[in-house]
């Protein structure tokens, strides 16, 4: 059970920790990329420390990728390593799990088309044009895909993430794990 | 399964945020309850709705008490009635969590005498002059009482709630209840 979350300096504060939390909650492995390794600064000022830099990520060590909104998916979209991750999750089917501004970063890796989704209603028409099909709820599955439009939707946001990662056999392999 | 959280304005953001989502993932009906009806907000600049006021509280309605920390325990520790309430549930031992300054409306009920809790640091003394055996740690469980120091013990602070709650025959009740 190793998580893998996206970000960068001005991260939604809440759609960063709440995940974090949660996934720890639970048992599972967090690590945290950003365009540097050290402390990054959400947009309300909670901070996180980045382990890693999106050029040192191996894709494979991860089980799910979760990508925050805020300001950070402006910055995280622009670097080309961290698209070959999101494209590399996508291309394989594996859970990938994304919330309001998050979707930017689907975006430039062309992963969006013909997919069903949500996101926070600003960028609504940035994913319409990359070829998603909109729904405004407050959570969306398609396939490995899980996706939200905003903070007041992280329970069903993780509820559903949680569900996708039993279905993919994440959770029941580490209980095997456990056991033995 | 029916939660009150008590703040009032500068609650600590993510000790507010994340019982709460994690409550409604769970399935648990969720008041807020402050000193006023109506948006509070928080030390980070998130905001909540007060869906009551301390003075309409009937305590028997509620299976958990969670007080969330930040600079909103110096406001709702003022209030009497926000106190009646603690030390109703206190005195029933019925599940009460606490988190961080949260803390010092458990040490203005006079609910501390005797019982083993953790909070944040710049507390300690304060919860030792009111009788507590402090612990340095992310949770510490004493009967009815789940207590952590701050919003990184977050996870560990909700397991035990959960697990509280499992014991208190909470949870099992509303399984009942769904399947009928």
């Amino acid at each position: 059970m190793k998580a893998l979350i996206m970000a960068a300096d001005g991260f939604e504060d809440m759609e960063l920790h709440y995940p974090l939390y949660r996934l720890k909650e639970e048992g599972w492995d967090v690590t945290i990329a950003g365009p540097y390794k050290g402390i990054m600064t959400g947009k309300h000022g909670y901070t996180t420390l980045a382990d890693t830099t999106f050029s040192k990520l191996v894709p494979k060590e991860y089980d799910l990728l979760v990508i925050p909104g805020g300001k950070a998916p402006e910055a995280v979209r622009l670097d080309m390593d961290a698209l070959k991750t999101v494209k590399r999750f996508m291309g394989e089917d594996r859970p990938v799990a994304a919330i309001c501004h998050g979707l930017q970063v689907l975006v430039s890796a062309e992963t969006l088309e013909g997919r069903k989704a949500t996101c926070w209603k600003g960028i609504r028409d940035d994913i319409l044009a990359a070829g998603a099909m909109y729904t405004d709820s407050e959570v969306v599955v398609d396939g490995n895909l899980v996706t939200s439009r905003m903070p007041d939707d992280l329970p069903a946001f993780m509820r559903e993430v949680f569900r996708l990662a039993a279905k993919a056999g994440i959770k029941a392999t580490a209980k095997l794990k456990k056991a033995a």
